[in-house]
């Protein structure tokens, strides 16, 4: 049984079942960034930790065209942690809060035996949301940034070994600028944080769409979890502004295939308890 | 070091401070509910976890005259949980929804050693938002309902008995209607979850005032948390008024003290860590 699929399934309604939910002129995120499970207390400062927590939410209103606003902060630290301890966690929010122009607005913090960080992202719609269930028959389908550095710095970390801190792993670089700009003729979106394979089927699922790959990829590509690049789909009429768009705001994209009817299921294994 | 404090004084600014925060016309409160920080899993039901976590979020928007309206869901739950467990906790989720008409629209599930539920939830303001900041001197301070059967519930659980499933340690019972009836004629008010003592402390904080104590409460009045009442002020010439809306909703109300000017300090033990 997939635990998460399944617990969504309980609260099935047409809010849920993207990277936010949109009311009105508001989206909400909501992502859980937790001690074990997301990362282990010596592969991360507590800075890094914290930055990295509020990015990848940040992250969620942006592929949706809105912009992150405000943020509710649920924090759970040992018993044993320090006011510096404390200090460097919110620092490290603080970092990506000031980056992204959002306020911490509340939250609540209490004792756990390990770290974790529940953050909600508030964000404001510039223009029109942008769904996973928008991906039309022969759109181009895109990402942004290169694959596959997030899942190789994960796997020197389980090797024991150390990465850079400029490893996507530590570091997701949200391609903001980009995607704002490009979005009026952008069709589909999401991020790609379970890996280009298992988010693109999410992605075709949501629409009911197949896939044809136009270019090939490498399993680091298809597989690397947690790169935060954007994938995003376009009509083929708005190639040519994409492509400026990308050039303007120096952020490399990479057309990989063209959505048709069907159905698509990737071979990548599922990372969900 | 009251580490809570702490990490909202890493945060500060004018939104915090607050059972909720106020955003134009919404609400923001997020609530943290833990296995082992706020319950044992042998002390309720699955369900009755569901149910609680969710009205102790719903509580704090009440009391900032909001409507219940929306919730984000983190929920972490051990590895073995079995799907029956998760349609429990949903269940009690699922009810409380209803119950106050609130939408889950968006969330998170993980997989963690105990259980944890982190909510968000979001309220439409109906009219003005009432701040724990607005106690005005010579305001009657009062509380609803009855105070000290949470504490004597957990007491119970602490020396291996059981309680009712109606003790309110179990079911919170908000009061919603004589609240958002009588909330044209209330200056100040906040949900007593730490206990009377401390909450009456946050209050006169927020409205830099003091208290006059007119009716002589006992230790389990004073002390109880997670109640779960509302702790709420008004200006005497609106007793009357007052009195009329607590009879008309069958809401019990208890007048217990005048604001002064000055300070006040509850010798109430802190609970926090």
């Amino acid at each position: 049984m997939d635990k998460e699929a399944f617990a969504i399934s309980c609260f099935n309604n047409e809010f849920i079942g993207d990277d936010g939910a949109v009311v009105g002129n508001f989206v909400y995120a909501k992502d859980l960034f937790v001690e074990g499970t997301h990362f282990l207390k010596h592969w991360l400062s507590l800075e890094q930790i914290g930055y990295k927590s509020m990015t990848v939410n940040i992250s969620d209103i942006i592929v949706m065209n809105a912009l992150p606003k405000y943020a509710l902060l649920g924090l759970g630290i040992p018993k044993n942690t320090s006011s510096d301890d404390i200090k460097s966690i919110s620092n490290g929010i603080n970092i990506a809060c000031k980056e992204y122009g959002v306020k911490i607005i509340g939250g609540d913090t209490i004792a756990s035996d390990k770290i974790f960080i529940s953050l909600t992202l508030i964000g404001e719609l510039k223009n029109k949301p942008i769904f996973r269930k928008n991906l039309q028959t022969n759109d181009f389908l895109a990402f942004t940034g290169s694959l596959g550095d997030s899942l190789k710095g994960l796997r020197a970390l389980l090797n024991k070994g150390s990465i850079s801190k400029k490893s996507r792993f530590v570091k997701p670089m949200l391609k903001d600028k980009f995607f704002y700009k490009a979005s009026k003729f952008i069709n589909s979106s999401m991020d790609i944080s379970d890996g280009l394979g298992l988010d693109l089927e999410k992605l075709c699922l949501a629409s009911r769409k197949g896939v044809k790959f136009i270019k090939k990829l490498n399993t680091l590509q298809i597989k690397s979890g947690e790169e935060y690049e954007i994938l995003f789909s376009f009509s083929a009429k708005n190639l040519k502004k994409i492509r400026q768009i990308s050039k303007q705001t120096r952020t490399k994209i990479t057309i990989f295939a063209k959505a048709t009817k069907g159905r698509y299921k990737s071979n990548a294994r599922k990372h969900h308890f």
